[in-house]
């Protein structure tokens, strides 16, 4: 685990961006996983400013959701992603990778098979979970899989207030196993308002009451954070 | 995880070797963590035969013993490992790194500067612990460390039997966090005697009472079994 | 460049097949090509021996021939490549890549899309070519590419000879570039009748009359020899 | 090889810093060697500017300078980077390599211990050399060596009215091999005076006559270009 302080969200923001065109910059084809949310949206920014001025940089660049819900005929995960990232990126559809459930249990060795996953950006949850790996739901020991959203979890109240009552049957995510494998896995983290979550990765025990703190046995995980959430 | 079931002893033994021949002729240095114990003695048989007919292979190897107990003036680990191994293999004494009190809160580091492991072979013990890394003593968020060798442990009497009273004050040893980040880890299993162990791995939590659970998030782990501890 | 003296014929296949059979072992899926000719008769044998008696160790990999030449409806590399080793291996169809006049100016992009090759083995030629890359009709500068066949080459000759002169019109062929993208490069010499080439390859310049010159450039090139041929 | 065309050598040199930051953030030691000249100019300055604003960055990083020349008591290139980039990065000086008369035979097995090169950054000469790699006096197939200078070669006379007639005797120089095993090489480019040397690297042959004609085969090389190069 390597972590950096950075001194605000633009800084930060900077670092992540760096890491994520340096990654298209290789001489090979290149698979990413890259997390929707607040978090990324000024590392988004500019990234497409970037690749708007250098339109070559995404085309050797696959791209790999981690999770997804699905609410009515919506694809929650997919419709944010291609809506901020994807489109002003303009990358080919059949560059994009979404889980479903008709391809969640083939969705590891799909990724595999192309070759593993060179860099996978997450945010961290207030609550924990890191994906759809949410707390007291996650199992480590899983690679893709489902989990079924039932009111005995701690974080079913706060599903229902988000999605106004009409709740996703499944959340699908890449799991523990699946992020283990990716090359390198960047984690951003900002706001006075992660602080506590951070310390809580940092220094307490590996478990699914706080699914992210299994992220410290990743290989080659760096950790940006800025100095509110440092704190 | 990958498992490869094979018939026998000397089958497991033939493809072990087989890894550890491929790392040794690759066109680079390379830095291996072999263990000590039973489990790799016709392992350790063949890659001597090998080696004998074929001398330059060790040349660019440097060997990281992962664990060591102190009794008395002996380093066992360190001892076992030069009778067993390196001195069959003729190896250099400056290509050996034993972890030692002096070392063993910078081993990490001294690994990392010389560019990581590429190969770690380790047994499963029939309590699941790895390397130093023992039930209930076990914290997964640790590097190289050391373990105070206290009755309190359920493998303390074991201990104590072993080592006929006279025990070690310390366990030292490389710890998950280490090991997550060696770029092969191999992993040899063999009898009857440790058919349960191994379905315990397999099918278990991961949790500190069967440390070896945690070996199924590493991201290139190969596991070879022969017949007897597969049932 | 990594050169390993071997007593003889038999511990220079025992060397090569610890490559290969320490490739099919890894956790994740691998792509190689492995060469026909005479070279690898005897690391095949061992081949097949032992991944007959272990089913699951060529289940993750992929195989791409890395070099064709069509006579009336046959594909040479392509039929002893199945009868000498995939079908012995038991390999399935849908795994096994041949470059042909439909795909040669993909098989670049095919390789690399799939996470590119992992391992190559191949021999020397008595004139120094390497795969299809032959005297004089050599570019370094290209990847995968056709050759038009033309007695303006040195090795005319000997192909018309060695085809009864019903010669193919084109050899394609995997070409430098994309040799050098091979993660571990494997090159295998034996017997008095190469020792000429071996020591032209070590010794010469980088030249298109000599092909396999070029091949020292590669980042992680193991070449095993037997005596007779490094004398 | 991938070619990214960038509108200007500003764009061009937030691309370059891009890579090594990206370089700098990942979680484990990093070695790098980077080049003098005034190509990185800009490009130091933003990740000078980068690096007083994140003083960890340069923190698990090692620096190999990869040419020299001796004049008087001076080691110019040694000077250079120090006084253009290690004291403005503020690089402990147990981190930085240069090489030497007396270490030049030993500089790549030096760099190899130390996990070897994870980043190179050169730039192009107009007359084709890359690092001390100059016309007519390259051997692609040498490592880190030395280049007795003589008015025999066609860059004598520019090296003479550069240093005003006191020349250095040598030039020590990382070779080929070296670079080949790199495992990013980035090679910059800007300007239209070196427009026609990148059309010859990119469509000439591969010959000493101009010796970055090579780089084309290593297997991970990044070239950025600005507008004015790339007509």
């Amino acid at each position: 685990m390597r972590i950096i302080e950075t001194k605000d969200y633009e800084a930060m923001s900077e670092l992540c961006v760096s890491i994520i065109v340096s990654t298209l910059l290789v001489d090979r084809a290149v698979n990413l996983s890259l997390t929707s949310g607040n978090t990324p949206h000024r590392t988004y920014e500019k990234l497409i400013d970037i690749c708007s001025r250098n339109k070559q940089l995404v085309k050797q660049a696959t791209f790999f959701n981690f999770d997804e819900c699905f609410v009515g005929k919506q694809a929650l995960t997919k419709d944010t992603m291609y809506q901020s990232l994807y489109q002003p990126l303009a990358v080919d559809t059949d560059k994009i990778y979404s889980i479903t459930e008709a391809n969640y249990l083939e969705y590891d060795t799909m990724i595999e098979t192309l070759g593993g996953l060179d860099l996978m950006v997450i945010g961290l949850g207030g609550d924990g979970h890191f994906c759809g790996n949410m707390p007291m739901s996650t199992d480590f020991n899983k690679g893709c899989h489902r989990i079924l959203v039932e009111d005995k979890y701690p974080w079913y109240s706060y599903l229902s207030t988000y999605f106004s009552g009409t709740l996703p049957k499944y959340i699908y995510t890449m799991g523990t196993k699946s992020i283990m494998k990716v090359k390198h896995l960047v984690l951003i983290v900002n706001g006075k308002q992660k602080a506590a979550a951070l310390k809580q990765l940092l220094e307490g025990n590996i478990s699914n009451e706080f699914p992210a703190s299994i992220l410290k046995l990743h290989p080659n995980l760096t950790i940006i954070v800025d100095e509110e959430a440092s704190k």
